[in-house]
């Protein structure tokens, strides 16, 4: 999506650490006509597909995610970070390193929201490593549900968590995916 | 409106302390078009107020902000929650009480996400005693913005939070004001 990799270019910021800071309108502010046009591309990428629910992590996923429902007319699904792994039986749970702080956390879904049989069609703003998504892949499998697509505003391509869900089969669309990143600049993956 | 009444009569759930379950639709799984149609209502009780931005907390707030400051056309920012009072000096902060799980946590907002002279509008799922809107309508105070006036999906009229800020001159719109729920039903303000 050439407004994505335009909007990284003119308002984000590359720090030390692999880190993309895109605060201004992905995360923290939003920019909701902006998002809203990146849920409807999402919807467009996944035309002809069967997707009953969108599922993302809270709480930077939750807004392009609704973004993304919307435009499908889905419900959407947010599973909640807890610190601790002690969890009911009321609940689908997955363990889920963070790079960025180096914790772990277990993220928990009721066991209501999710369906067998069901297509689930994953949302987040970020992929980099693939972690808190493979957290929800886990989570969807266990509810006996199955895995439409992956689809995530930015990812960072460097970091092959997206390449490593294409090799296992997932079809994943991201917004935009950025190759290679540092103090000269930012290069997109063709 | 009268679609969240009868949305809350339809999907909600009593529990006992005072607790209303309506995680099937406006939090944990969103009713996308539902939250989107309650977007447009706010939008609409607010058509002619001058309106920059709207500022909700993380989690459960940021979908239906989401979807208020979509109907709007403004950007959306959202407070994250921390444990610790330890608060950098690029921060606005507020210390704020949980009463569901009866603890203190610090909200902040990134300083260059408010500015001074900017017309907030504050949303949030539910309005209770009104502790988490109080925290956020200091963070407007403090960046030399002004509250706008406040917006719930839900007010729990007998906790007696929203009209605290009613007493106070803040506007205050609710899609729907519960004035009475136990075992027996669901009252709501005429």
């Amino acid at each position: 999506m050439k407004a994505m990799e335009e909007k990284i270019l003119a308002e984000g910021q590359v720090l030390p650490g692999h880190v993309l800071k895109v605060g201004d309108f992905l995360n923290y502010r939003i920019d909701t006509d902006f998002i809203s046009e990146c849920g409807k591309e999402v919807a467009r990428l996944y035309e002809g597909t069967k997707i009953d629910k969108v599922l993302t992590v809270e709480a930077s996923g939750i807004a392009i995610a609704f973004a993304v429902a919307s435009a499908l007319h889905v419900p959407m699904v947010y599973a909640k970070k807890q610190k601790t792994s002690n969890v009911s039986d009321d609940l689908y749970s997955a363990s889920v390193h963070s790079y960025t702080h180096n914790t772990d956390n277990t993220v928990i879904v009721s066991r209501k929201h999710l369906s067998a049989g069901e297509r689930i069609l994953i949302v987040d703003d970020f992929l980099a490593l693939g972690n808190a998504l493979n957290g929800l892949i886990s989570i969807v499998e266990q509810a006996g549900a199955s895995v439409a697509g992956v689809a995530a505003a930015i990812e960072k391509g460097f970091q092959g968590g997206g390449d490593a869900l294409r090799s296992a089969g997932i079809r994943v669309e991201s917004l935009a995916i950025v190759e290679q990143m540092d103090e000269n600049g930012i290069v997109f993956r063709k």
